[in-house]
């Protein structure tokens, strides 16, 4: 996950939004989401930390380009509750499978999701950087006492996913259609989204 | 994941047994499940194959030894499904966590998911394994024609569990009583098991 792009400080030629981006690129991966400052991405970078602000944003916004993610869930997510949350349990998997369906959009993912199951720390770029984008949007989409809960439950159906019909590529479910899969799954997030608590 | 025990061919020592068990593991993470046989592991430990059968029975039986799985899907999945299909999808989250809330019994399975995650081979003893041994019985127990992926559906929910509450240990998912647990998920497996088709 290092970048193509040189290792120099202050390397000159005019790709500075390139520098930027693989400087970021290497902070993330050697120390993690929340070892990375837009500081020190700008220091490595050799350029004002302002200018890493101007390009980029704030560091969530820098973690999605850097690791050239397909959408930002901090975005796309709400659009999902933006009707309510009825029906939201299949609209959540429809998006979830527009993303994920898509062999080069899955491929950052894929590889945030490797490296963050062997890793096991707090940091890691899924718990830090995935996870907490798409945790946060839902939670504040669900009434506050068991939001948490409920939210997790949705992550471990969408983790369980990611797991059998991309990583592990187990068929039949790799090759099921998107509409198959939003109505067998939608009606399991639905509940674990409003259902009534056991 | 190699052996603890003594390398060198026809160690010598009463423990044969151990030996067997250490080739067993070091073939099993060298070479994965399908390049794992009986004579190859007993050639390896300096004794004859049928020692090895007759300490531990077949292949697969051999590979549950050598990783000390706490737990045999082979017997007990069946159980799950003995009274019928109704309420098996409580049975089943039950019996999961049975196992896997077990510090000392899921450590592992945690090796072998993890390590399954990251070789993404076809031959990884997470899908030969550990996921062919768990689904064969499930399989089993549901009529022919979508049996399949209804059995996927539920190794999704299942995997998603064993990575959110175990692997990542997301809180609050990973202090949830196992009851409240069986309550939320137990309906969702029992809707893959036998819930009308799409």
């Amino acid at each position: 996950m290092s970048g193509a792009r040189g290792r120099g400080r202050r390397p000159g030629g005019p790709d500075t939004r390139g520098q930027i981006l693989a400087s970021a690129r290497r902070s993330f991966a050697d120390k993690g989401f929340g070892g990375t400052t837009i500081r020190a991405v700008a220091v490595d970078a050799g350029v004002d930390p302002a200018l890493v602000h101007h390009y980029f944003g704030a560091k969530d916004d820098l973690f999605l380009a850097a690791l050239e993610f397909p959408a930002d869930p901090r975005v796309l997510l709400p659009t999902v509750f933006e009707p309510g949350v009825d029906g939201a349990g299949e609209r959540l998997v429809r998006l979830f499978l527009s993303v994920w369906d898509d062999p080069h959009a899955r491929l950052p993912l894929v590889a945030v999701v490797r490296t963050g199951l062997v890793q096991e720390a707090e940091d890691s770029l899924l718990r830090q950087g995935i996870l907490r984008m798409v945790q946060r949007p839902l939670r504040a989409a669900l009434p506050a006492p068991d939001a948490d809960r409920r939210v997790q439950l949705v992550v471990s159906q969408m983790v369980g996913l990611v797991m059998t019909r991309y990583l592990l590529a187990l068929e039949p479910l790799a090759s099921m259609p998107a509409e198959e899969l939003v109505a067998w799954v939608g009606p399991t997030l639905q509940r674990y989204l409003d259902g009534p608590l056991p």
